[in-house]
C-alpha cells in the first residue's frame, strides 16, 4: 500500500501539497494515518510536465522523508499537472524502476493496491503488454505491468474503457488460476492535460481516495493533507473521477467485473 | 533517537539477533515500541570482529528493512562480538559517514541519544578532538564528535573514566553556553573483546537499554528482541554494564555530573 | 562488457584478489587495459560460499573503486570460492539487480558480453525462463536472463550441457530474426565446488579470458592482475575451463553452434 | 581533479550543454581529455537559478553517466543561470555532501583542483568559518572549507577580493605547515546574476579553464565541449573572467599570492 498525490490547475510548486500541508505526502511517506501500513520508506516519485513534450520524472530508492534532493527540486518546480508517491512495497525490490510514476510517452500512471498473488499470474500479466513496449518494463511491480498491459486493451485512445478492460482481464486471469486474493486499484492517470482517478476493488475494498477541487484547482490524494475533512470529497468504490482540462472534475461508475460497464462512463 | 544491538558471546551468524527475532532490530527499524519515534529508517549499520586486527563495518543510506544486502550479510557474517544499529536521525543528514557505529582502530562505538542544541556547540566539541584524529571526522552528527573527543580524555587507556570525563566537559559547554536541552546517552563501546554499554543523561531520562546474559552470551538492547520480558533485565539510569571478555557482565554507577565519580566504578 | 575474477582454491580473503594486486578487479574498474571499454563503474557484485547452504551476495549500483564497504567486506570475508565483477552496461539501467553475480539456490553465474541486439529478442528469450523460476528474474540484462532460461535446457544437471544447449537456443533466435550482432559469452558458473569458465561467441570474438593455478588454487580472469604474463594462460576462443573442486582445472573445446558437441566435453 | 561547466545568458534548457554537446559534461565524467584523470566518476551536481529565492540544487553520488535523473531533470530544467560539476575525489569519501555546486543563501560555487595536503591544515582552515556559517559546514572537503572560510574574508560583499584574501590566507597556511604540494583553484562562484570564473595556483599551474560567449550566452568550462577550438578562449593562468549580468565578460588579473591585488580588478 501506497500512498500519492494528483494535482490539476493553475501552475504550482509542487511543496505545496507534497511538503508543506501539515500531513503532507512527505509527512504521510513516514506516519500515514489510512493506510494499512504506517510507513511508506520504499522509494518515492514525482512526474511533472513542463516545457517539453514529455513529462519529467525523479525517482529514488530513499525514504522520501530524508532526500533533501526531492525537498529541493519541489521547491523549484512548478507545473500545472503533476503526481507524487511515495511507496511501500507489497513484496518487489525497492528499486527505482519500481517507483511510481511510470510513463510512455506523454502518459503518466501510479497506483496503490495490488494484483493479490501477483507471482502466481505475474508471467501470464506481462503476456499481455505489447511487443512494442515490452522492452519498456523495467521493473517487476504489478502496478508497471498493469500499465503496460493496458496498451493492449487501447488506454491511449480510451483510458476508462482500456482500463476496465484491463483489470477484467487480469481478474480473469486471477480466477482461473484459483487465487483467493483480490485486485485492488486505486490510481491515477493522465496525459498532462485530463486527469483520471480510479478506484475499484475486485472485492469492493479498494484503499482510499479524495479530492478538492477549488477554483478549478484540482486534488486528488490517498488520504486528506490536513485536519480540514468539510473540504475533501470521498471518490466512492467503484468510481472514476474525471477532470478534463479546464472543465470540474466529475465522478462515473467504474466497474471491471462487467466487461463494457466502463465505456459508458 | 535510534534502537540499536550489541552482542558479545560465542561466534554467532547476526541475524540470528538482527533479522530473526520478532522484534529483531530490522523489525525496530520499521516499528520500534520503546522509542520516542516509532520508525529508524535513516540509515544503519554493522560492525563485527572477525579475522583481521580492524573490525569489518557495513553502513548504507537506506532503512534496515529494505536493504537486501544487510539481510545477506547478517546471514552469512558470523562473529563473537558485534554491533548493529538503525538511525533516526536528530538532525544531521543521512549519509553514511552519519551511520553508526564509529570506529578508531579497533575500538568501536554507537550511540543513542543526543546533544540537545548541538549545532550551538558543535565547533566546541569538535574542537576537543585531538589532532591525530582530527582528519578522521567524516561525518557531522554529535555521536561521531563524543565518540572523537573522548580520545582527548584518556578513552583508549580508560574507557569507562574517558567517557565520564568527555561527557562532564560536554555537558559544562552545555551549561556555559546556556543551553537548555539534555546531554543523553545510551552507548556501546569494545575493543573487539571487552564492552560497556552506558546509560545515563544530565536530566535522567536516558533512553531504555536492556540486557540478558546466557551461558556467557550477552546482548545489550535499545529495547527487547522479544516478548519474554523475564529474560530481560533493564540498566538502570546512571550505570554502566562493564562485561569484560569470558566475565558475567557487571553494572556499575555511571554518573557524568560529578568528575571523577566514574573513574571510581 | 564487464570485468570479472573467479576465485578457487584454499580459503582466501577477497581483497588479496579483488583490491590488493596492482591492477586488481578494483582498479579494472576504473582502468582497465583489455575491454572495449575504459570504465567498468556501472555497479558491482561479490559472491561467496561461507558457513550457510547458499552463498552470499553484495551488489550495489555505486562504482566498486568508490564503494567503502566493498573494500572493508572484501578485507574481512574469506571464501574457498568466490566471484567478483565490476558492470560496464551495454544498455540495462543501473540497478542492483542488474549486478552480477546472479544466483538460484547455489549456483552462481556471472557474465561479460552480451546478446547482441538483445531488445528485438528479450521477450522470446525470457520465455524460455521456467514457471517456477519465472519469478526469480529480477532485472532486465541478457545475463541473468541467459541464466535462468539455462535450467530450461538442463543446466542444474549437466553445466556445460546445458549452457551449450542455452547458447544454441538463444542463437537461433537471434538467427530467426534476423539479428546480424554477434553472441558472446564469457562467463563463470558454479556450485561452490565445481567451477566452470567459459569462452565462445557465435563470431568467435568472445572477450578475453585468463586463468592460473598455483598449488591448487585457480584464479579465472578477463585480465591478468599483475604485469607477469608468464603466470597467465588464455583461454582459448570456444573452450571451457573446467575446475572440480581439488583436481587440476583442464580445457575442453565448447561450441554452441553445433548442438551436442558440448555435451561431448 | 573534476569538471564544470556554468552557463550565464538566455534561459536555457541544461541538457543542452551538460547531455548534448559531443564532448558535454556527461561525456566528460566518462572520459575527459585535458584532466589529469579520465573518469570522473565520484558523484555530481547541478544547481541552477529559477523562480525561488534560492537556487535548486540536485546532487548525487552516483556517476553523471548512469543516473537517468539527472538526464530526466536536465531535459526538463531551464534557467538563465546555472553550474554543473563532476567528481574526481582527491580524497575525501563520496558523499553527496562531498558534492558540488555548494550554496550559502543565493551564493553558489564550485572548484576544481586542491588544497595540496588537505589534511594537514584542515582544521586550521576548518577554523576560519565563522561561527554563523559552521553549522553549515556539511562535508569534508578543502572546496567547501575554502568557500565557507570566504565568508570570514569579505566574499559576501567582495566576491574577487574576498576570495584572493582567502587563498592568501590558506596558502599562508601551507607554507606556515611546511607543505611542499600547491594550492589549485579553478573556481566558479555566482549569485543568479554576476558569474565569477577564476583560474589560480600557488604553482602556476591551475587546471584548465575555457569560455565563449556568443550573442551573450556566455559558457564556461573546464574543457570545450566540441572539436571546435575557434570558439573557445583560454582563461589564463592568474586571471578572473567577470561577468556582469547583461554585460560583455571581462578579463582581470587574480593574484592571491600578493594581498590586495585582486581587490584592484
Amino acid at each position: 500500500m501506497c500512498r500519492w498525490i494528483a494535482y490539476q490547475g493553475e501552475p504550482t510548486f509542487l511543496d505545496a501539497l507534497v511538503a508543506e500541508p501539515a500531513h503532507s505526502l512527505i509527512a504521510q511517506s513516514l506516519c500515514s494515518v489510512e493506510a494499512k501500513v504506517v510507513t511508506n520508506g520504499d522509494g518515492f516519485g514525482i512526474g511533472w510536465y513542463g516545457d517539453r513534450d514529455r513529462p519529467g520524472v525523479y525517482r529514488e530508492v530513499r525514504p522520501a522523508w530524508s532526500d533533501e534532493n526531492l525537498r529541493n527540486l519541489c521547491h523549484q518546480v512548478k507545473a500545472s499537472v503533476f503526481f507524487a508517491h511515495v511507496r511501500a512495497s507489497t513484496g518487489p525490490a525497492i528499486a527505482r524502476a519500481n517507483c511510481h510514476p511510470f510513463t510512455v510517452g506523454r502518459l503518466m500512471f501510479m497506483h496503490n493496491g495490488q494484483i493479490g498473488q501477483f507471482c502466481a499470474i505475474k508471467r501470464r500479466v506481462e503476456a499481455m503488454i505489447p511487443d512494442d513496449l515490452y522492452h519498456h518494463r523495467s521493473g517487476t511491480t504489478d502496478s508497471e505491468a498493469l500499465f503496460l498491459a493496458a496498451f493492449a486493451h487501447g488506454l491511449a485512445a480510451d483510458p476508462i474503457g482500456g482500463m476496465a478492460a484491463t483489470l477484467h482481464a487480469v481478474h480473469g486471469l486471477m480466477l482461473k488460476a484459483g487465487l483467493r486474493e483480490a485486485l485492488r486499484f486505486t490510481a491515477c492517470l493522465t496525459d498532462g492535460r485530463d486527469l483520471y482517478a480510479f478506484r475499484w476493488a475486485s472485492d469492493g475494498r479498494a484503499p482510499t481516495l479524495y479530492w478538492r477541487q477549488n477554483h478549478g484547482n484540482l486534488v486528488v490524494v490517498s488520504e486528506p493533507l490536513d485536519g480540514d475533512r468539510t473540504q475533501w470529497s470521498e471518490v466512492p468504490q467503484g468510481c472514476v473521477l474525471v477532470a478534463r482540462s479546464g472543465r470540474p472534475a466529475v465522478l462515473h461508475g467504474f466497474d471491471a467485473t462487467v466487461t463494457g460497464t466502463a465505456k459508458a462512463a
